[in-house]
């Protein structure tokens, strides 16, 4: 596939939007919404019959209508009505069509999927490129693009094909809050024209793209995707989650985008063997993404632990232990620092080193993970927010500031990788104006915004670690 | 054991903290101020020879010198006082001691086991029982105690030991956001007097206690604690981390409670045979106590899905499955009933139903779930909260509200087991603020109002749904 034909799509020259509304409670109001709110530069051409003007932009009864040229159109209307569409696409010069238009081949109905394949051979024939149906399709902030409301505006490096956009929403939401950032997100859905493979190929070659991320229920054409997949994890970290691996989510994937799911082993096994790395669902997947975004390639396992006191430190190190990471002991150069400078605790303190027994000693979570940053025997550290402190707000929140001021500094100062936990909770909107719970949002804010990135529990860390670990590994 | 003894210490007539301080950064600061938030209504005697006072409460310079009786003592002094305070104690006729008190067999140092000894001896000559040394000791808020800022002052029905204060701390936490409340729990740190096998005895006869939970490290004496839980799980479900499984947090779990941990398997296989719930870490925990806490008993694992759409039902019915859950297909009278009400999907919904495929027809989550609930083919439903809707915040927020409501009405109206997914995010500060994310806070406190469960995913929801199944279906 050559690249230039989806990078057309992806810098649009003018878009329209047929179905556009002023009823804030349809897509064709969020789209034109969309545009606005995240600042694509070209022309946006509202369609509506009903209206004269959307959004304060002039609307315009049908697609032939409009004085300029329109080189992509967002299609909100229903199925009925596409072919007739594509006759128009073809007259104005068109190039390509997002149908966010569903009811098509994934409701399983024989005339739905017959109709679905009249609109192909009728776009195929007219030379206009299709994205979806029953897709959510674009967000790439760089160029003013997005489906949905809130998406980060900032660029960053993250790519991701997502065969369905609900997924797709939730992922960018989960990463954008960890801080990660994306060049472009696809939702494909029933992938009739451009479908996975297609956007593959693209992110293998998109300067603007670091790291793939993949959401795949079917393919289809099993071989040419296994190839697109080998290449892309052959240019950069590629995390797929396959959605559709049991009997019923199999039996789900048909009648939400149509796709056969086939043995998940099978699937696996090629995955495995092309080189992509493999998520169980979007946590891990961000996890994961979390990882590969901003901690340099890590080759070994050593693991130096800090921040927690007491059982949250023995289960950090059953959980890293468990993830296949190597928790050594305290080597004996740091003991002896220990000693110089906090001479009752130098014989006990351990690795995970345990804060519950630095009272009174001048000497904290920070102190010992600096060691531990310029000390060759670990290949990369984990701090755990130290949340379970017996202190009162004064207290816990000198100490916790203290301690997050501690791991940006280690950070700056050093190149060993290093990584935050930070407990996820279930808030209540009352915990909202709660002061531990906005402090622990300031501190995460604080540490994302110094480029270390956190993660809900130790054990998501450690498993999505030693993921990356193999993966720099198997490739020398 | 007796339960009279355990049962005076929930109970103090009078309370002496010795150790008491008004530096806001001491535990001896902490302990006096949680008895007076908390609202315990004994005598409190701060002691401290350098203060007249203590939070606006008359300070005595040492335990002699308190007129009154006093029952109980938090003793928050060095290790070095503890056997003269112990003589105190004894002329004053005092029941039982929480030994904070820290830096004894934990630190793995010959002459502190020896003094730790001692204290035991000195303890038991004197007939004053001991929790601890090194723990946070009591927080039962139907008596007034706590050993932390911000537990909640209504109780509940679950009972925990724990053998880390800190893990303690983490578990309270996260459990009361989800909606649990506590009975007991108990911190013993080294359990130098009272161990593991007496809390258990005592929350199995608690009348006040329907769940226990249980985090160990090593235990004293194996043959007995092992009867125990055995007795306690006959009596309420006991579910139960072990902290040091694998080489390093065994190494930990000496340095932190001086704890011998011993092979994983032969635990694990001791506390299944005992029939003991096992967990791997403190969200596990959580999610098991939230099934046990709040949703009826559950023996068959059909179970019903609505309210996410597209990928999200996809990987629910995939993670379910892989649960061990029995996502059956939509039962034929159901997909009648949606024939006549909502005739566009009638013959493609399925379960999981799938809300994005509800455009334009009347009819929602809750309305799927409400059949579900009324229809004997399914013995449990989950709802997920459908975060991903492509939405405006008018839009959004009127859709997630009715979709709640329509959930608690589910809940009010039926007897069939029913919990729901509100993801946790990690927000950052500013996203406190944010409509989106305040909306869910609000949601997840109405569920909870109403007695419904809410799990952070599908994944962890359905392993506890499923081991709690196991559980139900063990005992016939």
């Amino acid at each position: 596939m050559s690249i230039n034909a989806l990078e057309e799509i992806f810098h649009p020259q003018a878009m329209a939007v047929v179905g556009a509304s002023e009823d804030s409670a349809t897509v064709g109001y969020d789209f034109v919404r969309h545009l606005l709110d995240f600042g694509y530069r070209g022309e946006i051409y509202p369609v509506n019959p009903n209206y004269r003007k959307v959004l304060g932009i002039k609307a315009y009864p049908s697609l032939r209508d409009i004085p300029g040229t329109v080189s992509y159109v967002i299609c909100c209307i229903p199925a009925s009505k596409v072919l007739d569409l594509l006759e128009d696409c073809s007259q104005k010069g068109v190039k390509a069509v997002h149908l966010f238009t569903a009811r098509l081949s994934e409701t399983g109905r024989r005339d739905a999927i017959k109709f679905e394949n009249k609109i192909l051979k009728q776009a195929s024939k007219k030379g206009i490129r299709l994205i979806g149906p029953n897709c959510m399709g674009i967000y790439y902030p760089k160029e003013g693009l997005s489906f949905n409301y809130d998406f980060p505006k900032e660029p960053g490096s993250v790519g991701a094909a997502f065969q369905s956009g609900g997924a797709a929403t939730d992922l960018i939401r989960l990463a954008s809050l960890r801080g990660i950032r994306f060049s472009k997100v696809i939702s494909y859905g029933n992938a009739l024209d451009y479908n996975e493979s297609d956007f593959l190929d693209y992110f293998s070659q998109d300067s603007e793209t670091k790291i793939i991320l993949s959401y795949v229920e079917g393919v289809k054409d099993g071989k040419r995707f296994f190839n697109a997949l080998r290449h892309a994890a052959s240019t950069k970290p590629v995390i797929i989650v396959k959605g559709g691996r049991g009997e019923s989510g199999t039996r789900a994937t048909a009648s939400h985008t149509a796709s056969l799911a086939g043995s998940i082993k099978v699937w696996e096994t090629a995955f495995t063997q092309a080189g992509a790395i493999l998520a169980r669902n979007l946590d891990e997947m961000t996890d994961l993404a979390a990882s590969f975004y901003f901690l340099p390639p890590i080759t070994g396992l050593r693991v130096g632990i800090s921040g927690g006191g007491g059982g949250k430190n023995v289960l950090s190190a059953d959980e890293c232990e468990e993830a296949g990471l190597d928790v050594i002991p305290l080597p004996l150069e740091i003991r002896e620092e220990v000693r110089s400078k906090a001479p009752p605790i130098w014989d006990w303190i351990g690795n995970p080193a345990d804060v519950s027994i630095m009272q009174g000693v001048n000497f904290g979570a920070s102190d010992m993970l600096q060691m531990m940053a310029t000390n060759q025997n670990f290949d990369l550290l984990i701090a755990n927010i130290t949340e379970d402190r017996p202190a009162s707000k004064q207290e816990m929140t000198w100490r916790l500031k203290g301690e997050v001021e501690g791991y940006i500094k280690v950070k700056k100062e050093n190149s060993k990788p290093l990584l935050v936990v930070v407990g996820e909770k279930s808030l209540g909107i009352e915990d909202y104006s709660n002061w531990r719970w906005k402090l622990i949002g300031e501190l995460r804010a604080q540490l994302i915004a110094a480029n270390i990135p956190v993660y809900p529990s130790v054990g998501r860390a450690a498993r999505a670690i030693k993921k990356s670990i193999d993966y720099y590994v198997s490739r020398g």
